[in-house]
C-alpha cells in the first residue's frame, strides 16, 4: 500500500449522522445509508511483498509466470485486497471507541482481478442495524461493501458484521 | 509471521491422493477427505506490523489500550489471521499449476481471539467437488477450513471456493 488514503466523502449526506466517524455509535448507522471512501493505490512491490509472505502462488508472486497465466499478468492476493479494504473501513467508517468486534463476513466474492497500478475505493451500504437482545449496550451492524477500481469494476464484495456499542451505553 | 511453517501432515491418508500436493488436480480433491497443516506462530511484532498497515484499531495496534479493552490484551486483526491461514493453504493444499482462482468465501467467522504467542494450524475438509458444466477443463472445490490454536479452540472458520484444473485438461 502506498499509504495514499484520500479523505473519505459521504455519498448520502442526508442520511449520514453529522457525528465525526471516530465518535460514532450504533445509533449512527442507519440502514439504507451509503458512503464512499478511498482511494488506495495498489503498487506492484506491495502485491509481491504481501503475497510472498501470505499467498505465494505464481499469479501473485511471479510476474513472468503470471504473464503466461490465465490473468495475463500479476494480480493481488484476494487477502491483500481484503486487507486494503479493511484499512479504508478502519480509517473512515468504524468508530474508534465503539467498534467492539467483528463476528465474521458472509458472501465474500472476488469478482475482478486487482492489478498493479489500480486505484481502489469502497462503497459501504448499511443493510441492517439490530440491537442486541441479551446485551443492551451494543448492537450488530451488517453492511454490504463493494471494492471498486478506477474503472468502477467491482473487484470484491462482502457482507461483514460489526458489533458496535450504543451511545446510551456511555 | 515467524515463517515457522512446519511440514503438513495428512489426517486421513486413506482418502488422500498419493500425489504430491503441488501436482494435484481437481480429481484429487475427494469430498469427505480431511487434512491438517501447520503450525504458524503468531508474534506480537507481526500483529502490530500487519495492523498498523491494514487494520489500525486499538485492539490490534495499541497494547496498553488493548489491555484495558474487552479482550484484555492485544489481538490479531481478523485479516491477519486469514492471511496466515492462506499461507498454510498455499504451502500445503492448493496445487501449484492447477489452482486457477478463488471466486470467494462463504460463512467466514472469527470465533475466538488470536493473541501473541498463539500457534495456529488449519483443518481442511473437502465438502464438494463439482465439475464445471461450461468449462470441461476445470471444477469447483468447496472446503470447510477451521483455524485452531494451541488449545484447539477454533479461532476462525470459513468455506472457501477454489477453481482447480482437471488432470484430463493436460
Amino acid at each position: 500500500m502506498d499509504g495514499r488514503v484520500k479523505p473519505g466523502h459521504d455519498e448520502n449526506e442526508a442520511l449520514l449522522s453529522s457525528t465525526a466517524f471516530k465518535d460514532r455509535y450504533f445509533e449512527d448507522y442507519i440502514p439504507g445509508s451509503g458512503f464512499e471512501y478511498g482511494e488506495i493505490r495498489v503498487g506492484e512491490a506491495e502485491i509481491l511483498e504481501f503475497a510472498r509472505r501470505f499467498d505465494p502462488q505464481d499469479m501473485h508472486v511471479d510476474p513472468e509466470a503470471a504473464r503466461r497465466g490465465r490473468f495475463g499478468g500479476l494480480i493481488a492476493s484476494g487477502w491483500h485486497t481484503g486487507a486494503m479494504m479493511m484499512r479504508l473501513l478502519a480509517d473512515n467508517f468504524l468508530p474508534k471507541e465503539a467498534s467492539l468486534a467483528s463476528p465474521g463476513i458472509d458472501e465474500l466474492r472476488w469478482s475482478h482481478p486487482v492489478r498493479p497500478g489500480d486505484m481502489l475505493r469502497i462503497r459501504v451500504t448499511v443493510l441492517e442495524a439490530t440491537p442486541s437482545r441479551s446485551k443492551p449496550d451494543r448492537g450488530m451492524v451488517r453492511t454490504l461493501i463493494a471494492v471498486l477500481n478506477q474503472d468502477s469494476n467491482v473487484v470484491m464484495s462482502l457482507k461483514p458484521m460489526n458489533i458496535i456499542a450504543r451511545r446510551s451505553a456511555l
